[in-house]
Protein backbone atom coordinates (compact mmCIF):
# COMPACT_ATOMS: atom_id res chain seq x y z
CA UNK A 1 0.00 0.00 0.00
CA UNK A 2 2.69 2.27 1.12
CA UNK A 3 4.91 1.30 -1.80
CA UNK A 4 1.95 2.33 -4.24
CA UNK A 5 0.74 5.53 -2.88
CA UNK A 6 4.69 6.69 -3.12
CA UNK A 7 4.72 5.83 -6.54
CA UNK A 8 1.88 8.30 -7.17
CA UNK A 9 3.21 11.11 -4.88
CA UNK A 10 6.13 10.67 -7.29
CA UNK A 11 4.27 11.00 -9.97
CA UNK A 12 2.53 14.03 -8.95
CA UNK A 13 5.80 15.57 -7.70
CA UNK A 14 7.20 14.90 -11.46
CA UNK A 15 4.24 16.47 -13.07
CA UNK A 16 4.58 19.19 -12.52
CA UNK A 17 8.29 19.44 -13.33
CA UNK A 18 9.01 20.50 -16.72
CA UNK A 19 11.56 17.86 -18.94
CA UNK A 20 15.03 19.51 -18.74
CA UNK A 21 17.03 17.33 -21.06
CA UNK A 22 20.86 16.50 -20.34
CA UNK A 23 21.56 18.60 -23.67
CA UNK A 24 19.44 21.51 -22.73
CA UNK A 25 21.13 21.35 -19.54
CA UNK A 26 24.91 21.94 -21.59
CA UNK A 27 23.12 24.33 -23.96
CA UNK A 28 22.42 26.37 -20.95
CA UNK A 29 25.47 26.11 -19.79
CA UNK A 30 26.99 27.43 -22.67
CA UNK A 31 24.86 30.10 -22.88
CA UNK A 32 25.42 31.43 -19.60
CA UNK A 33 29.17 30.98 -20.69
CA UNK A 34 28.66 33.81 -23.60
CA UNK A 35 26.66 36.35 -21.13
CA UNK A 36 29.26 35.65 -18.17
CA UNK A 37 32.28 36.51 -20.81
CA UNK A 38 30.32 39.51 -22.30
CA UNK A 39 30.05 40.74 -18.45
CA UNK A 40 33.76 40.24 -17.88
CA UNK A 41 34.53 42.32 -20.93
CA UNK A 42 32.71 45.05 -19.82
CA UNK A 43 33.97 44.94 -16.50
CA UNK A 44 37.97 44.96 -17.18
CA UNK A 45 37.54 46.88 -20.38
CA UNK A 46 38.81 50.18 -18.37
CA UNK A 47 41.74 48.33 -16.59
CA UNK A 48 42.85 46.19 -19.47
CA UNK A 49 42.37 49.16 -21.62
CA UNK A 50 40.79 46.99 -23.95
CA UNK A 51 37.83 48.54 -26.78
CA UNK A 52 36.55 46.89 -29.29
CA UNK A 53 34.65 43.45 -29.89
CA UNK A 54 34.66 40.16 -31.79
CA UNK A 55 32.45 37.48 -32.77
CA UNK A 56 32.48 33.90 -31.18
CA UNK A 57 32.48 30.60 -32.60
CA UNK A 58 32.58 27.56 -29.85
CA UNK A 59 33.05 23.90 -30.02
CA UNK A 60 32.06 21.71 -26.97
CA UNK A 61 32.18 17.54 -27.03
CA UNK A 62 30.57 16.32 -24.45
CA UNK A 63 29.30 12.64 -24.00
CA UNK A 64 29.26 11.65 -27.89
CA UNK A 65 27.35 15.18 -29.09
CA UNK A 66 29.18 18.05 -30.34
CA UNK A 67 27.49 21.44 -29.19
CA UNK A 68 28.40 24.22 -31.91
CA UNK A 69 27.73 27.81 -30.26
CA UNK A 70 27.79 30.76 -32.54
CA UNK A 71 27.54 34.52 -31.88
CA UNK A 72 28.26 36.55 -35.01
CA UNK A 73 28.99 36.23 -38.68
CA UNK A 74 31.66 33.10 -38.12
CA UNK A 75 30.37 29.63 -39.85
CA UNK A 76 30.65 25.76 -38.89
CA UNK A 77 29.63 23.28 -41.62
CA UNK A 78 30.17 19.45 -41.35
CA UNK A 79 31.33 17.75 -43.85
CA UNK A 80 30.04 14.43 -44.38
CA UNK A 81 30.71 11.70 -47.12
CA UNK A 82 30.38 14.76 -49.69
CA UNK A 83 27.42 16.09 -48.19
CA UNK A 84 27.32 19.56 -46.35
CA UNK A 85 25.29 19.65 -43.13
CA UNK A 86 24.98 23.66 -41.49
CA UNK A 87 26.24 23.65 -37.79
CA UNK A 88 25.47 27.39 -37.35
CA UNK A 89 23.89 30.50 -39.33
CA UNK A 90 25.18 34.11 -39.47
CA UNK A 91 23.78 36.98 -37.29
CA UNK A 92 23.36 39.91 -39.30
CA UNK A 93 21.16 43.41 -39.25
CA UNK A 94 19.60 41.26 -42.15
CA UNK A 95 18.76 37.88 -40.65
CA UNK A 96 17.90 39.55 -37.35
CA UNK A 97 16.12 42.64 -38.73
CA UNK A 98 13.25 41.75 -36.49
CA UNK A 99 14.49 41.46 -33.45
CA UNK A 100 16.45 44.78 -33.95
CA UNK A 101 13.30 46.42 -35.16
CA UNK A 102 11.32 45.39 -32.44
CA UNK A 103 13.75 46.71 -30.13
CA UNK A 104 13.95 49.74 -31.62
CA UNK A 105 9.75 49.66 -31.56
CA UNK A 106 9.66 49.19 -27.66
CA UNK A 107 12.86 51.44 -26.30
CA UNK A 108 12.46 54.31 -28.77
CA UNK A 109 14.55 56.28 -26.54
CA UNK A 110 17.56 53.87 -28.02
CA UNK A 111 17.07 55.69 -31.60
CA UNK A 112 17.59 59.22 -30.15
CA UNK A 113 15.99 61.31 -32.25
CA UNK A 114 18.55 59.95 -35.08
CA UNK A 115 16.65 56.73 -36.24
CA UNK A 116 13.31 54.74 -37.30
CA UNK A 117 13.00 51.60 -36.35
CA UNK A 118 10.72 50.97 -39.66
CA UNK A 119 12.23 49.65 -43.00
CA UNK A 120 11.92 51.37 -46.40
CA UNK A 121 13.23 49.80 -49.64
CA UNK A 122 15.72 52.43 -50.07
CA UNK A 123 15.87 56.19 -48.22
CA UNK A 124 12.69 58.29 -48.10
CA UNK A 125 13.09 61.82 -49.49
CA UNK A 126 11.91 65.17 -47.21
CA UNK A 127 9.53 66.23 -51.07
CA UNK A 128 8.25 62.28 -50.23
CA UNK A 129 6.23 63.75 -47.37
CA UNK A 130 2.86 62.38 -47.33
CA UNK A 131 2.94 60.59 -50.25
CA UNK A 132 2.35 56.35 -50.00
CA UNK A 133 5.46 54.20 -49.70
CA UNK A 134 6.31 50.66 -48.97
CA UNK A 135 7.55 49.59 -45.97
CA UNK A 136 7.99 47.13 -42.96
CA UNK A 137 7.62 46.97 -39.57
CA UNK A 138 8.96 44.50 -36.70
CA UNK A 139 6.22 42.10 -37.33
CA UNK A 140 6.15 42.30 -40.53
CA UNK A 141 7.56 39.80 -43.54
CA UNK A 142 6.17 41.38 -46.29
CA UNK A 143 5.57 45.13 -47.72
CA UNK A 144 2.92 47.31 -47.31
CA UNK A 145 2.36 50.91 -48.22
CA UNK A 146 2.05 53.64 -45.60
CA UNK A 147 1.70 57.41 -45.78
CA UNK A 148 5.19 59.17 -45.01
CA UNK A 149 5.49 61.15 -41.78
CA UNK A 150 7.80 63.10 -40.83
CA UNK A 151 9.62 60.72 -38.41
CA UNK A 152 9.80 58.12 -41.37
CA UNK A 153 12.79 60.88 -42.88
CA UNK A 154 14.80 59.50 -39.81
CA UNK A 155 18.02 57.45 -41.19
CA UNK A 156 16.64 53.48 -40.84
CA UNK A 157 17.26 51.79 -37.65
CA UNK A 158 18.36 48.46 -40.07
CA UNK A 159 19.90 49.64 -43.98
CA UNK A 160 21.75 48.34 -46.48
CA UNK A 161 22.07 44.77 -47.81
CA UNK A 162 24.38 41.55 -47.92
CA UNK A 163 27.98 42.67 -46.50
CA UNK A 164 27.11 46.33 -46.60
CA UNK A 165 23.69 45.94 -44.41
CA UNK A 166 24.32 48.12 -40.89
CA UNK A 167 22.82 48.38 -37.79
CA UNK A 168 22.30 52.52 -37.19
CA UNK A 169 24.50 52.84 -40.13
CA UNK A 170 27.43 51.72 -37.75
CA UNK A 171 28.26 47.67 -37.44
CA UNK A 172 27.03 44.76 -39.94
CA UNK A 173 27.35 42.28 -37.25
CA UNK A 174 24.57 41.90 -34.72
CA UNK A 175 26.04 39.28 -31.91
CA UNK A 176 29.18 38.69 -30.05
CA UNK A 177 31.12 39.55 -27.15
CA UNK A 178 32.68 43.09 -26.36
CA UNK A 179 31.81 46.44 -28.17
CA UNK A 180 30.05 47.56 -24.96
CA UNK A 181 31.73 51.37 -25.89
CA UNK A 182 30.63 51.47 -29.69
CA UNK A 183 28.89 54.64 -30.90
CA UNK A 184 26.86 55.61 -33.27
CA UNK A 185 29.17 57.80 -35.93
CA UNK A 186 29.52 61.29 -34.85
CA UNK A 187 26.60 60.55 -32.03
CA UNK A 188 26.86 59.69 -28.56
CA UNK A 189 23.97 57.11 -29.34
CA UNK A 190 25.18 53.49 -27.80
CA UNK A 191 25.13 50.49 -30.72
CA UNK A 192 25.40 48.05 -27.78
CA UNK A 193 21.99 47.59 -26.53
CA UNK A 194 20.78 46.21 -30.34
CA UNK A 195 23.65 43.50 -29.48
CA UNK A 196 23.47 39.85 -28.48
CA UNK A 197 26.04 38.46 -26.84
CA UNK A 198 23.85 34.65 -26.86
CA UNK A 199 24.42 31.98 -29.51
CA UNK A 200 22.53 29.73 -31.26
CA UNK A 201 23.87 26.49 -29.86
CA UNK A 202 23.40 23.27 -32.48
CA UNK A 203 23.78 19.82 -31.45
CA UNK A 204 24.77 17.11 -33.71
CA UNK A 205 25.08 13.56 -32.27
CA UNK A 206 28.17 11.65 -33.42
CA UNK A 207 26.94 8.64 -32.04
CA UNK A 208 24.59 8.48 -34.57
CA UNK A 209 26.68 7.32 -38.01
CA UNK A 210 30.00 5.92 -37.89
CA UNK A 211 32.47 8.44 -39.35
CA UNK A 212 34.94 7.90 -41.68
CA UNK A 213 38.57 10.12 -41.38
CA UNK A 214 37.27 12.08 -44.09
CA UNK A 215 34.29 13.68 -42.13
CA UNK A 216 35.48 17.28 -40.68
CA UNK A 217 34.00 20.15 -39.01
CA UNK A 218 34.98 23.08 -40.69
CA UNK A 219 34.72 26.79 -38.83
CA UNK A 220 36.12 29.68 -40.42
CA UNK A 221 35.83 33.50 -40.05
CA UNK A 222 34.12 35.92 -42.23
CA UNK A 223 37.59 36.17 -44.43
CA UNK A 224 36.73 32.37 -45.47
CA UNK A 225 33.17 32.72 -46.39
CA UNK A 226 32.96 36.03 -47.98
CA UNK A 227 35.12 34.17 -51.05
CA UNK A 228 33.94 30.61 -50.69
CA UNK A 229 30.96 28.55 -50.88
CA UNK A 230 29.82 25.62 -48.20
CA UNK A 231 30.40 23.35 -51.74
CA UNK A 232 33.75 24.36 -52.43
CA UNK A 233 34.97 24.34 -49.64
CA UNK A 234 33.56 20.44 -49.40
CA UNK A 235 35.31 20.01 -52.47
CA UNK A 236 38.71 21.20 -51.00
CA UNK A 237 37.91 18.67 -48.27
CA UNK A 238 37.91 15.91 -50.70
CA UNK A 239 40.78 17.21 -52.65
CA UNK A 240 42.89 17.58 -49.77
CA UNK A 241 42.09 14.56 -47.41
CA UNK A 242 42.01 12.26 -50.58
CA UNK A 243 46.11 13.21 -51.16
CA UNK A 244 46.97 11.80 -47.54
CA UNK A 245 46.87 8.86 -45.74
CA UNK A 246 44.29 8.39 -43.75
CA UNK A 247 46.63 7.72 -40.28
CA UNK A 248 48.61 10.86 -41.54
CA UNK A 249 47.43 13.64 -38.98
CA UNK A 250 48.72 16.10 -40.86
CA UNK A 251 46.27 15.73 -43.34
CA UNK A 252 43.88 17.91 -41.43
CA UNK A 253 46.39 20.61 -40.82
CA UNK A 254 46.84 20.84 -44.39
CA UNK A 255 43.20 21.07 -45.15
CA UNK A 256 42.99 24.26 -42.89
CA UNK A 257 45.82 26.17 -44.59
CA UNK A 258 44.58 25.37 -48.45
CA UNK A 259 41.11 26.72 -47.33
CA UNK A 260 43.14 29.92 -46.23
CA UNK A 261 45.32 30.20 -48.70
CA UNK A 262 42.34 29.64 -51.29
CA UNK A 263 40.43 32.77 -49.67
CA UNK A 264 43.41 34.84 -49.78
CA UNK A 265 44.63 34.17 -53.53
CA UNK A 266 47.77 34.92 -55.00
CA UNK A 267 49.10 38.67 -55.79
CA UNK A 268 48.93 39.68 -59.10
CA UNK A 269 49.65 43.00 -60.71
CA UNK A 270 46.60 44.30 -59.48
CA UNK A 271 45.98 42.91 -55.26
CA UNK A 272 45.79 39.40 -54.23
CA UNK A 273 43.42 37.63 -56.41
CA UNK A 274 41.66 34.33 -56.43
CA UNK A 275 42.00 31.95 -59.58
CA UNK A 276 38.79 33.45 -61.22
CA UNK A 277 40.34 37.05 -60.82
CA UNK A 278 37.84 38.26 -58.31
CA UNK A 279 39.75 39.91 -55.41
CA UNK A 280 40.68 37.80 -51.85
CA UNK A 281 39.85 38.23 -48.85
CA UNK A 282 40.49 41.35 -47.02
CA UNK A 283 39.18 40.16 -44.18
CA UNK A 284 40.39 37.75 -40.87
CA UNK A 285 40.77 34.34 -42.38
CA UNK A 286 40.95 31.98 -39.44
CA UNK A 287 40.18 28.12 -40.35
CA UNK A 288 39.72 24.98 -37.58
CA UNK A 289 39.54 21.82 -38.71
CA UNK A 290 38.25 18.90 -36.50
CA UNK A 291 38.34 15.20 -37.58
CA UNK A 292 34.69 13.72 -36.64
CA UNK A 293 36.28 10.11 -37.00
CA UNK A 294 38.64 10.58 -34.19
CA UNK A 295 41.60 8.63 -33.71
CA UNK A 296 41.84 5.51 -34.69
CA UNK A 297 44.07 3.13 -36.98
CA UNK A 298 42.42 3.62 -40.50
CA UNK A 299 43.39 1.41 -43.47
CA UNK B 1 24.79 59.45 -75.31
CA UNK B 2 21.36 60.30 -73.80
CA UNK B 3 20.68 56.71 -74.06
CA UNK B 4 23.71 55.77 -72.24
CA UNK B 5 23.45 58.67 -69.47
CA UNK B 6 19.66 57.06 -68.83
CA UNK B 7 20.61 53.88 -68.31
CA UNK B 8 23.54 54.69 -66.11
CA UNK B 9 20.99 56.94 -63.65
CA UNK B 10 18.23 54.49 -64.26
CA UNK B 11 20.97 51.61 -62.66
CA UNK B 12 21.64 54.16 -59.89
CA UNK B 13 18.48 54.46 -58.71
CA UNK B 14 17.79 50.82 -59.05
CA UNK B 15 21.27 50.27 -56.65
CA UNK B 16 19.59 51.22 -53.78
CA UNK B 17 16.23 49.79 -54.04
CA UNK B 18 15.49 46.39 -52.14
CA UNK B 19 14.46 43.75 -53.99
CA UNK B 20 10.30 43.68 -53.26
CA UNK B 21 9.23 40.69 -54.64
CA UNK B 22 5.39 40.01 -56.01
CA UNK B 23 5.36 37.72 -53.18
CA UNK B 24 5.96 39.91 -50.54
CA UNK B 25 3.85 42.88 -51.66
CA UNK B 26 0.54 40.31 -50.88
CA UNK B 27 2.23 38.68 -47.72
CA UNK B 28 2.62 42.67 -47.10
CA UNK B 29 -1.08 43.21 -47.62
CA UNK B 30 -2.57 40.42 -45.48
CA UNK B 31 -0.27 41.13 -42.60
CA UNK B 32 -1.44 44.54 -43.02
CA UNK B 33 -5.09 43.40 -42.98
CA UNK B 34 -4.46 41.46 -39.83
CA UNK B 35 -3.75 44.64 -38.14
CA UNK B 36 -6.42 46.78 -39.78
CA UNK B 37 -8.59 44.01 -38.67
CA UNK B 38 -7.91 43.98 -35.11
CA UNK B 39 -8.26 47.72 -35.03
CA UNK B 40 -11.27 47.71 -36.31
CA UNK B 41 -12.13 44.88 -33.45
CA UNK B 42 -11.10 47.60 -30.86
CA UNK B 43 -13.02 50.69 -31.89
CA UNK B 44 -16.02 49.05 -32.94
CA UNK B 45 -16.38 46.68 -29.58
CA UNK B 46 -18.01 49.06 -27.59
CA UNK B 47 -20.61 50.15 -29.59
CA UNK B 48 -21.31 46.45 -30.92
CA UNK B 49 -20.89 44.78 -27.08
CA UNK B 50 -18.41 42.96 -28.45
CA UNK B 51 -16.17 41.08 -26.21
CA UNK B 52 -13.67 38.28 -27.12
CA UNK B 53 -11.74 37.31 -28.96
CA UNK B 54 -10.94 34.78 -31.70
CA UNK B 55 -7.88 33.00 -33.59
CA UNK B 56 -7.58 33.73 -37.07
CA UNK B 57 -6.84 31.10 -40.19
CA UNK B 58 -6.62 32.52 -44.01
CA UNK B 59 -6.25 31.47 -47.33
CA UNK B 60 -5.78 33.02 -50.49
CA UNK B 61 -5.43 32.27 -53.76
CA UNK B 62 -3.48 34.70 -56.25
CA UNK B 63 -1.77 34.21 -59.87
CA UNK B 64 -1.28 30.69 -59.00
CA UNK B 65 -0.38 30.98 -55.49
CA UNK B 66 -2.06 29.56 -52.32
CA UNK B 67 -1.45 32.21 -49.54
CA UNK B 68 -2.32 30.77 -45.63
CA UNK B 69 -2.19 33.17 -43.01
CA UNK B 70 -2.57 31.87 -39.17
CA UNK B 71 -2.52 33.74 -36.54
CA UNK B 72 -3.63 31.59 -33.21
CA UNK B 73 -3.75 27.70 -32.77
CA UNK B 74 -5.83 26.72 -36.01
CA UNK B 75 -3.57 24.30 -38.29
CA UNK B 76 -3.42 23.72 -42.13
CA UNK B 77 -1.90 21.02 -43.86
CA UNK B 78 -1.96 20.29 -47.98
CA UNK B 79 -2.33 16.38 -48.76
CA UNK B 80 -0.46 15.51 -51.35
CA UNK B 81 -0.37 12.27 -52.85
CA UNK B 82 -0.28 11.09 -49.16
CA UNK B 83 2.12 13.24 -48.58
CA UNK B 84 2.02 15.96 -45.48
CA UNK B 85 3.29 19.30 -45.73
CA UNK B 86 2.59 21.46 -43.34
CA UNK B 87 1.41 25.24 -43.82
CA UNK B 88 1.42 26.67 -40.59
CA UNK B 89 2.76 26.38 -37.03
CA UNK B 90 0.27 27.31 -33.91
CA UNK B 91 1.30 29.79 -31.53
CA UNK B 92 0.82 29.05 -28.28
CA UNK B 93 2.41 30.00 -24.56
CA UNK B 94 5.33 27.15 -25.12
CA UNK B 95 6.36 27.95 -29.12
CA UNK B 96 6.24 31.88 -28.31
CA UNK B 97 7.59 31.73 -25.06
CA UNK B 98 11.11 34.22 -25.71
CA UNK B 99 9.07 36.60 -28.05
CA UNK B 100 6.66 36.46 -24.64
CA UNK B 101 9.60 36.44 -22.24
CA UNK B 102 11.36 39.54 -24.02
CA UNK B 103 8.58 41.70 -23.96
CA UNK B 104 8.11 41.36 -20.17
CA UNK B 105 12.01 41.88 -20.09
CA UNK B 106 12.07 44.93 -21.87
CA UNK B 107 8.39 46.40 -20.54
CA UNK B 108 8.16 45.23 -17.19
CA UNK B 109 5.32 47.50 -16.21
CA UNK B 110 3.31 45.37 -18.21
CA UNK B 111 4.06 42.35 -15.68
CA UNK B 112 2.71 44.52 -12.41
CA UNK B 113 4.27 43.35 -9.61
CA UNK B 114 2.41 40.03 -9.96
CA UNK B 115 4.86 38.21 -12.82
CA UNK B 116 8.13 37.31 -13.19
CA UNK B 117 9.51 36.55 -16.99
CA UNK B 118 11.54 33.97 -16.05
CA UNK B 119 10.83 30.56 -16.68
CA UNK B 120 11.59 27.72 -13.88
CA UNK B 121 10.71 23.95 -14.44
CA UNK B 122 8.55 24.08 -11.56
CA UNK B 123 7.07 26.87 -9.10
CA UNK B 124 9.21 28.09 -6.71
CA UNK B 125 8.87 27.90 -3.14
CA UNK B 126 9.63 30.81 -0.79
CA UNK B 127 11.37 28.65 1.43
CA UNK B 128 13.90 28.27 -1.98
CA UNK B 129 14.90 31.36 -1.61
CA UNK B 130 18.77 32.03 -1.73
CA UNK B 131 19.09 28.26 -3.16
CA UNK B 132 20.42 27.68 -6.54
CA UNK B 133 17.43 26.79 -9.03
CA UNK B 134 17.42 26.11 -13.13
CA UNK B 135 15.75 28.74 -14.97
CA UNK B 136 15.60 30.07 -18.53
CA UNK B 137 15.22 33.69 -19.67
CA UNK B 138 14.16 35.42 -23.08
CA UNK B 139 17.46 34.62 -24.63
CA UNK B 140 18.20 30.60 -23.69
CA UNK B 141 16.62 27.94 -25.34
CA UNK B 142 19.19 25.78 -22.76
CA UNK B 143 18.34 26.18 -18.44
CA UNK B 144 20.60 27.02 -16.54
CA UNK B 145 21.26 27.79 -12.46
CA UNK B 146 20.28 30.75 -10.55
CA UNK B 147 20.24 32.11 -6.84
CA UNK B 148 16.27 32.67 -6.21
CA UNK B 149 15.52 35.90 -5.75
CA UNK B 150 12.49 37.55 -4.17
CA UNK B 151 11.13 38.67 -7.85
CA UNK B 152 12.05 34.90 -8.45
CA UNK B 153 8.59 34.10 -6.27
CA UNK B 154 6.48 35.91 -8.67
CA UNK B 155 3.72 33.74 -10.93
CA UNK B 156 5.75 33.05 -14.00
CA UNK B 157 5.10 34.78 -17.34
CA UNK B 158 4.32 31.68 -19.02
CA UNK B 159 3.26 28.72 -17.19
CA UNK B 160 1.97 25.23 -17.59
CA UNK B 161 2.76 22.55 -20.81
CA UNK B 162 0.69 21.67 -24.04
CA UNK B 163 -2.83 22.50 -24.18
CA UNK B 164 -2.63 23.71 -20.49
CA UNK B 165 0.38 26.30 -21.01
CA UNK B 166 -0.68 29.58 -20.17
CA UNK B 167 0.14 33.09 -20.50
CA UNK B 168 -0.59 35.29 -17.18
CA UNK B 169 -2.57 32.02 -16.33
CA UNK B 170 -5.38 33.34 -18.41
CA UNK B 171 -4.90 32.30 -22.29
CA UNK B 172 -3.52 29.79 -24.01
CA UNK B 173 -3.13 31.04 -27.33
CA UNK B 174 -0.62 33.82 -28.29
CA UNK B 175 -1.85 35.48 -31.30
CA UNK B 176 -5.58 36.55 -33.01
CA UNK B 177 -7.63 38.99 -33.25
CA UNK B 178 -9.50 41.05 -30.08
CA UNK B 179 -9.71 40.16 -26.68
CA UNK B 180 -8.97 44.21 -26.24
CA UNK B 181 -10.36 44.07 -22.62
CA UNK B 182 -9.20 40.93 -21.38
CA UNK B 183 -7.80 41.14 -17.90
CA UNK B 184 -5.58 38.99 -15.63
CA UNK B 185 -7.75 37.18 -13.41
CA UNK B 186 -8.90 39.16 -9.85
CA UNK B 187 -6.31 41.69 -11.81
CA UNK B 188 -6.11 44.91 -13.97
CA UNK B 189 -3.53 43.84 -15.91
CA UNK B 190 -4.30 43.56 -19.67
CA UNK B 191 -3.23 40.57 -21.42
CA UNK B 192 -3.59 42.20 -24.93
CA UNK B 193 0.00 43.72 -25.25
CA UNK B 194 1.09 40.22 -25.31
CA UNK B 195 -1.11 38.90 -27.86
CA UNK B 196 -0.09 39.38 -31.41
CA UNK B 197 -2.64 39.92 -34.43
CA UNK B 198 0.36 39.40 -36.64
CA UNK B 199 -0.06 35.82 -38.82
CA UNK B 200 2.81 33.88 -40.10
CA UNK B 201 2.26 33.59 -44.33
CA UNK B 202 3.57 30.30 -46.02
CA UNK B 203 3.48 30.78 -49.51
CA UNK B 204 2.41 27.12 -51.78
CA UNK B 205 2.92 27.63 -55.34
CA UNK B 206 -0.08 25.63 -57.22
CA UNK B 207 2.10 25.58 -60.45
CA UNK B 208 5.50 23.88 -60.01
CA UNK B 209 3.09 20.44 -59.54
CA UNK B 210 0.27 18.90 -61.38
CA UNK B 211 -2.29 18.26 -58.67
CA UNK B 212 -4.90 15.24 -58.42
CA UNK B 213 -8.23 15.32 -57.44
CA UNK B 214 -7.01 13.65 -53.95
CA UNK B 215 -4.61 16.84 -53.31
CA UNK B 216 -6.29 18.63 -50.57
CA UNK B 217 -5.74 21.77 -48.26
CA UNK B 218 -7.64 21.01 -44.85
CA UNK B 219 -8.11 23.73 -42.53
CA UNK B 220 -8.82 22.56 -39.12
CA UNK B 221 -9.58 24.06 -35.65
CA UNK B 222 -7.90 23.65 -32.42
CA UNK B 223 -10.88 21.01 -31.84
CA UNK B 224 -9.97 18.73 -34.66
CA UNK B 225 -6.01 18.86 -34.08
CA UNK B 226 -6.88 18.41 -30.30
CA UNK B 227 -7.61 14.66 -30.84
CA UNK B 228 -6.60 13.96 -34.50
CA UNK B 229 -3.14 13.78 -35.85
CA UNK B 230 -2.19 15.06 -39.38
CA UNK B 231 -1.34 11.21 -40.05
CA UNK B 232 -5.07 10.37 -39.18
CA UNK B 233 -6.24 13.46 -41.26
CA UNK B 234 -4.26 12.09 -44.35
CA UNK B 235 -5.57 8.59 -43.88
CA UNK B 236 -9.20 10.23 -43.44
CA UNK B 237 -8.66 11.96 -46.86
CA UNK B 238 -7.66 8.87 -48.86
CA UNK B 239 -10.14 6.50 -47.16
CA UNK B 240 -13.28 9.39 -48.12
CA UNK B 241 -12.15 10.25 -51.41
CA UNK B 242 -11.45 7.16 -52.93
CA UNK B 243 -14.59 6.19 -52.21
CA UNK B 244 -16.15 8.93 -54.38
CA UNK B 245 -15.96 9.24 -58.15
CA UNK B 246 -13.14 12.11 -58.60
CA UNK B 247 -15.91 14.16 -60.79
CA UNK B 248 -18.58 13.93 -57.82
CA UNK B 249 -17.78 17.16 -55.88
CA UNK B 250 -19.41 16.55 -53.02
CA UNK B 251 -16.32 14.10 -51.81
CA UNK B 252 -14.62 17.31 -50.71
CA UNK B 253 -18.17 17.96 -48.42
CA UNK B 254 -17.92 14.92 -47.50
CA UNK B 255 -14.59 14.65 -46.26
CA UNK B 256 -14.95 17.64 -43.84
CA UNK B 257 -17.66 15.81 -42.35
CA UNK B 258 -15.96 13.09 -42.15
CA UNK B 259 -12.79 14.73 -40.31
CA UNK B 260 -15.56 16.40 -38.18
CA UNK B 261 -16.90 13.44 -36.92
CA UNK B 262 -13.94 11.65 -36.20
CA UNK B 263 -12.71 14.72 -33.73
CA UNK B 264 -16.22 14.22 -32.02
CA UNK B 265 -16.86 11.04 -31.68
CA UNK B 266 -19.85 8.93 -30.49
CA UNK B 267 -22.11 9.17 -27.04
CA UNK B 268 -21.40 6.57 -24.71
CA UNK B 269 -22.12 5.85 -21.41
CA UNK B 270 -19.57 8.17 -20.22
CA UNK B 271 -19.57 11.12 -22.91
CA UNK B 272 -18.73 11.56 -26.23
CA UNK B 273 -15.86 9.05 -26.90
CA UNK B 274 -13.40 8.22 -30.08
CA UNK B 275 -12.68 4.58 -31.25
CA UNK B 276 -9.80 4.30 -29.33
CA UNK B 277 -12.14 5.46 -25.99
CA UNK B 278 -10.57 9.04 -25.51
CA UNK B 279 -12.55 11.66 -25.16
CA UNK B 280 -13.87 13.16 -28.40
CA UNK B 281 -12.92 17.01 -28.36
CA UNK B 282 -15.06 19.36 -26.32
CA UNK B 283 -13.81 22.11 -28.36
CA UNK B 284 -15.32 24.05 -31.35
CA UNK B 285 -14.62 22.06 -34.48
CA UNK B 286 -14.41 23.14 -37.72
CA UNK B 287 -12.86 21.80 -40.95
CA UNK B 288 -12.65 23.20 -44.56
CA UNK B 289 -11.28 21.05 -47.02
CA UNK B 290 -10.12 23.04 -50.47
CA UNK B 291 -9.21 20.84 -53.56
CA UNK B 292 -6.15 21.75 -55.07
CA UNK B 293 -6.57 19.67 -57.95
CA UNK B 294 -8.94 23.01 -58.96
CA UNK B 295 -12.10 22.26 -61.41
CA UNK B 296 -12.25 19.55 -64.11
CA UNK B 297 -13.18 16.43 -66.02
CA UNK B 298 -10.99 13.42 -64.60
CA UNK B 299 -10.83 9.87 -65.72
Amino acid sequence: MASRLLHRHIREQLKDLKEVTHESLVVGAIENAFQLMDEQMARERRGHQVEGGCCALVVVYLLGKVYVANAGDSRAIIVRNGEIIPMSREFTPETERQRLQLLGFLKPELLGSEFTHLEFPRRVLPKELGQRMLYRDQNMTGWAYKKIELEDLRFPLVCGEGKKARVMATIGVTRGLGDHNLKVCSSTLPIKPFLSCFPEVRVYDLTQYEHCPDDVLVLGTDGLWDVTTDREVAATVDRVLSAYEPNDHSRYTALAQALVLGARGSPRDRGWRLPNNKLGSGDDISVFVIPLGGPGSYS
